[in-house]
């Protein structure tokens, strides 16, 4: 059952995913829908359904080759990696369309499903990076893993969605040393 | 001008604040509007507006009678209080109700200002909580004091907005020892 892929499958495929990412960069995860996906990529609705059968995946499969805080493969040392992640996060969340549309994300009932994968997204993405900062041993967890999304990323989203301003180097520095005790990349095992 | 009050004026502002605090607790802070309460408390929205000219006014004082979360006045020692108020604020954050009171003014765009009074008047009860623990010795704060809303309720947001679960014990513990240095209260100078 060795296929080869059917080159107009293959462009279709290709297609359709430009448009999921160009759709999530400029109008937030809760645009990505079969349909608008659809009309984006000039591919009929049933097309993208063959491809991606469950609405989530493509929502995934999208965010994988989108430049967005938390969505790309974490690169060790993890505490830089995360500060910086946290601070463009920080920064994409202080943009007033950026906030408009986690605003409505969360406020979506219709949405629940789209709410739940982006956060459980968000969660592996930031769990992978805290356990193999674990292994290299450059992290002493001091939390329960489970509770880390809400205890980095709750802040940052209270500053945005309720208080309205700018997070501070400050304020992330203290984020990244509540998770544990990090040694420096000096003191990571050669 | 020592004016003897009107016991009509006194009855309709006392029926007016009733009404308030009614609507906040039962449909949360986004309902309690001018409109609303003149509706509730059977009296003409000029009426509502003489008492009370401007709209926030109105919200304050009937949350300060309303015993919720961050609400009342903090009671040393401060610790156990402020554990108190994060577990009630958790426990609500939780309920279906409250969440979508509390979406819909995080989204409102027309409720900006209700949204900025109930993060300020979260703030300033909770700086006048950490300003009184530290008088007494019970805290020696390791945060910039602006960013203590955010570090502590944020998470229990993020947990209930986005991840849509309950917040445990350990993290609640966790939230406060962020805060900074806390000394028993056998430390406390007599």
């Amino acid at each position: 059952m060795a296929d080869t892929p059917d080159p107009r499958v293959t462009r279709s495929r290709e297609a359709i995913l430009t448009a999921a990412r160009e759709l999530l960069v400029q109008e937030g995860p809760a645009a990505v829908t079969h349909q608008h996906v659809a009309a984006r990529a000039g591919v009929g609705r049933a097309t993208v359904y063959r491809h991606w059968p469950q609405p989530g995946t493509l929502l995934g499969d999208a965010m994988a080759g989108v430049r967005m805080p938390f969505f790309r493969e974490p690169v060790p040392p993890m505490r830089p990696w995360l500060k910086q992640q946290l601070r463009s996060l920080a920064d994409e969340l202080d943009l007033p369309d950026v906030r408009a549309v986690t605003a409505a994300l969360v406020q979506g009932v219709a949405d629940a499903g789209r709410r739940e994968q982006l956060a459980e997204a968000i969660g592996n993405r930031l769990g992978a990076a805290l356990a193999k900062a674990q292994e290299t041993g450059e992290l002493r967890l001091a939390i329960d893993p489970r509770d880390a999304a809400a205890l980095v990323i709750g802040p940052l989203f209270y500053r945005s969605m309720l208080e309205l301003g700018p997070v501070s180097e400050a304020m992330i520095d203290r984020l990244v040393d509540t998770l544990g005790t990090w040694t420096g990349p000096a003191h990571t095992p050669v």
